[in-house]
């Protein structure tokens, strides 16, 4: 075994795996593959539904506190931006300047307190998502954090979309949560930051 | 499918599901279960690994307030004490009398937030958790919480024991963690606060 490690995922329902019978969600799939894999993984798994990046910039910090002790081989992740993309339930959709402005703040305040990745949003169909995700993308590089793009796998990953469009029409069941926990496993930037290499953004592959 | 229900597992380590290779512990297994036997369930996993009752007592509001919306169907569950019972990592352990003093505070004022069920602590071997688990039983009692304990179930379970011993010393792996799901769910605690029937203590069958 390598060295304890203790990951906070921070997120919106997919973090959560909200839809998944299986009860594991990607991030589940991924902690029990790298736990298979000989890797001490302790997962916090703190993604809430509806999670707009304006909730996660309020708790995060606060949650990560609560979870990781100083002495602590730590890892954050965050994925959001979705919900911000969307007016759903009476709440207003975040400007996409507020998206990026509460994405700085984050990354920012989180980068010196253990290895950050961040995984890019998805949501079928929604134009806003595909001005923002560039631009998350940029602004993780200019911070050198890892940045995984999953936009343009979800889009034509067939079975996350049939069990959406079967399900409540925005969440996958087990066989997409499997086909995102491969993608994003399979990303150089998740390993790199699963064993606390510093990859910059730079040295990342364009578009993963 | 029933009306959907999102419930917050507040407690240690073994609401974690620490040290589980497939990455579920028994919160995973039974909200999995529920999820094919038909029950819309998302589930937020509030476990920390080293919570004593006080740090629960610190967290569990605001935790609960960012995970259920008003309009929710919400359940509340509690799990601790075992790590109050301990003195490790330089932490003096918490007196019987305070442990029972954040019980009561923390089950009063969840109790009119949403249906709670409090799952009681084991810990082997350690003589302080024998005497605080039927204090906290009577206080649940008191209260009108369901309690289901769980110590002599575990006392008792070899592959839980074994899969201790084989890794950490304290905590199982998936064998041990589906013993205890499966203890747990077929509790009529379990199934009544899941249904949300106010089940009274004095309803419930002794020392589950």
């Amino acid at each position: 075994m390598t060295t304890p490690v203790r990951i906070c995922f921070f997120g919106d329902s997919l973090v959560n795996g909200t839809g998944d019978d299986d009860g594991l969600g990607w991030v589940g799939r991924l902690v029990s593959r790298e736990r298979r894999g000989g890797r001490d993984v302790t997962a916090y798994n703190l993604g809430v539904r509806r999670d707009t990046s304006a909730d996660i910039a309020a708790r995060w910090r606060e949650e990560a506190r609560r979870r990781l002790p100083r002495d602590c081989d730590a890892r954050l992740l965050f994925s959001f931006g979705a919900n911000d993309c969307v007016e759903e339930a009476g709440r207003a959709c975040v400007p996409l300047e507020e998206t990026l402005a509460h994405a700085q703040e984050i990354l920012r305040e989180a980068a010196p307190l253990a290895p950050v990745l961040m995984v890019g949003p998805f949501l079928p169909d929604v134009a806003r998502i595909d001005r923002l995700c560039p631009q998350l993308q940029r602004l993780c590089a200019e911070q050198r954090i890892p940045y995984i793009e999953t936009r343009g796998f979800a889009a034509h990953c067939g079975v996350l979309l049939s069990e959406a469009a079967a399900g409540d029409g925005a969440h996958p069941n087990s066989g997409g949560y499997a086909a995102l926990a491969d993608f994003i496993g399979a990303a150089p930037q998740w390993r790199a930051w699963l064993d606390g290499a510093l990859m910059s953004a730079k040295d990342a592959p364009a578009d993963r």
